[in-house]
């Protein structure tokens, strides 16, 4: 179960991320459905040189159908590599079969499969108190935001949001990491250190 | 051949890293001497959201020996996973055979691998006028140094430098990027948006 605890929270959209646990972990990118960005996006939120950041939350939401919430308070056999954090999402969509209508199960400690749309997700994301933003390259900077402790950021992987995205977003802020264009990862990398310098 | 262009340059080294090709991409982290950190380095370095940064420079310097060095300017098949940067970097090893005592050879376009030392790849650094920095937690806060458009940054994998190394760049001046201490590529990442939001 979700316990309701405000944690800095990361939403990463994989529009084409695999669903169903037969893809190979030789080919992420191909067979996953990039979910070598996912990966990435894990690693950039949650790993610290000495260490897993704690007060972290992640939702990979996969074709918006199918989300994995990672939980850094928890999260075990976390590993910085693609290939290991491949096969632990692996491990999560077999276990996804044995989730009844409504369920969310945890599949290895600190993460958790279920059937969940954005829609769902940002319904959860907003009860817990966190204000949302979205991070995109047409936002604003976010030096210049007065970014709160408590907050979520939604972001995409290597496609845009679509327009039934777009809508669900509309009410929330947009920032930007700065100038150029930056992938999924690397974006949340320079967001974590924004945040490391406010509220360390 | 090294052009001496004063290009962007990131020099890491890879203190257990694989110098001979009999790794396996299955397992990069153990197998490959944690050459994993090394691939995310290169992606941290070069990838930007619609393309290659063209101005950029890396060294990889394995076990002290062998330097792979990677031209923006000239890369090809470089692709965001870990895994094809992988396979580039094994490729290089493989062509390492080739090599005649003081050469270097183009493996793919824009990698190049020959026989070098730190202090080696450092003088190279030197003769292209960059001003050379430290990646390192005890350092000063990049933010409040003036760092200039030509600018080379050392930086170690997941071990401490030695006390070789120590030696060798105790004249240049140390810099961190944020409070808390960061893997090596995601301090990579950090230092592009720095750079990107100074130079853009």
């Amino acid at each position: 179960m979700l316990v309701n605890i405000a944690l800095r929270t990361f939403i990463v959209l994989g529009h084409k991320a695999a669903i169903s646990p037969h893809f190979t972990l030789n080919d992420l990118a191909g067979s996953g459905g990039r979910l070598d960005i996912l990966c990435r996006c894990i690693n950039s939120a949650f790993m610290l040189s000495h260490g897993i950041r704690t007060g972290v939350r992640v939702y990979l939401l996969l074709q918006n159908h199918v989300s994995l919430r990672f939980e850094g308070g928890s999260l075990k056999y976390l590993n910085p590599d693609e290939r290991s954090t491949g096969a632990l999402i692996q491990k999560a969509l077999k276990n996804r079969k044995k989730i009844k209508e409504g369920e969310e199960l945890e599949s290895t400690p600190g993460i958790y499969v279920s059937n969940s749309t954005l829609k769902e997700v940002l319904e959860r994301v907003e009860e817990t108190g966190l204000k949302i933003y979205i991070l995109h390259e047409r936002g604003r900077d976010i030096r210049k935001a007065r970014i709160p402790e408590e907050v979520a950021f939604v972001l995409s992987d290597h496609l845009d949001f679509t327009g039934r995205e777009e809508k669900l977003l509309a009410g929330y802020q947009k920032l930007k990491v700065g100038p150029k264009i930056l992938h999924a990862d690397h974006t949340i990398t320079v967001v974590q250190n924004e945040l490391d310098r406010i509220f360390n």
